[in-house]
């Protein structure tokens, strides 16, 4: 039976990338990494936002093309239930779907201002309300996941398809120096200190420079 | 136990209703229906996508909320699992979450540019370029669905959770007079003759016209 593939984009400024890749680690399917090239045209449409959809990050496995992160954390969670991709409990469940759906369809105005940018660190960044409100938003879902979990992770000891989710905004706020208060930092510092998250930061820093230019478009 | 509820907000304006909706009446859950005021200003924020994330629909059911349109639609599968929400065989399931969270999070020009308004009709709209790239992928979508599955919903025989995803773009095409070839002209057609379908644009055409108005705000 052939490997898994997963097809990612720029590991520095791709966040659906990113989440396509921890929840594929978190499930401990093993995969074969496919970088799409810099210059695809696909790829730069899908970090400019220009694409009418986004069909990377694409999982395929065993005849199966799955090429939307939340249908990637579905699928992973039937084929490896024990991974803990979803709590156990069907109300906790319902949660974590809700607030995965959350980040999955909405915070615009996040995405567009404070786009990821691994590489990049601009302290006192000027955030207008908009982005502000989204913010705000995140640290809402976060505080009540938390108060109700116990932590470490948004739903227990264990990590969910959720900090897969949310990872990327992690960096963001790290990117643009956004304050926090002490248990959503520690949150954020838990998140960033996973070894999958510093392996995909090192490869980050390691990725040529060209696409950078991109940023400029903005 | 208490009967389940779906809150949702305008009839005629909101298309995550209409899945959210949609998709608890495929699974047979019986729910009562809460509508929120035409004045609240966060069913408002939804329709002019300015609040930064969805929290209508919201279905609560047994001590669980469920506030985003896929949790939902995923909640409802497991809950009613012999309504078919998902396709049984796994690749074609994994084809239809791809497809859901493709609408789900993506086409945001299709949704600022062509507003759902059921009680609008508007011969020789004007559409520009980037929502004809919207609409082009949303037609390669349902050919391939339709071409594999043989129709006549996106998955065969059975409604799933793809056709609920899907229907307010149908009614937008029927709104802004988008041309169909002729196979997927007749999955609209069957869409907006279902039972459900009927029901929804009964009740959207009596509702109040004072939110109309917020349509120039686009």
């Amino acid at each position: 039976m052939a490997k898994a593939t997963l097809t990612i984009s720029s590991k520095n400024y791709s966040s659906w990338s990113l989440r396509g890749w921890l929840l594929t680690r978190f499930s401990g399917l093993e995969f074969e990494e496919i970088v799409t090239a810099p210059d695809d045209p696909s790829a730069r449409a899908e970090i400019l936002l220009l694409s009418p959809t986004i069909l990377v990050p694409c999982l395929r496995h065993e005849g199966a093309t799955v090429w939307d992160t939340l249908a990637i954390a579905e699928y992973l969670n039937e084929i490896r239930p024990d991974a803990g991709l979803l709590p156990a409990d069907r109300v906790h469940r319902a949660h974590c779907r809700s607030i995965c759906g959350e980040i999955h369809s909405g915070f615009t105005t996040l995405r567009a201002s404070l786009p990821v940018n691994l590489k990049g660190h601009f302290p006192n960044f000027k955030i207008w309300s908009r982005a502000q409100a989204d913010i705000d938003r995140v640290c809402t879902i976060w505080r009540e996941c938390l108060a109700e979990s116990g932590g470490p992770f948004l739903f227990g000891e264990q990590r969910t398809m959720a900090d897969a989710m949310y990872a990327p905004v992690v960096t963001r706020f790290k990117t643009y120096d956004v304050k926090l208060e002490p248990r959503l930092k520690q949150y954020a510092d838990l998140i960033m200190a996973m070894p999958e998250m510093q392996e995909w930061i090192e490869a980050a820093r390691a990725e040529p420079s060209d696409i950078e230019e991109l940023e400029v478009d903005y």
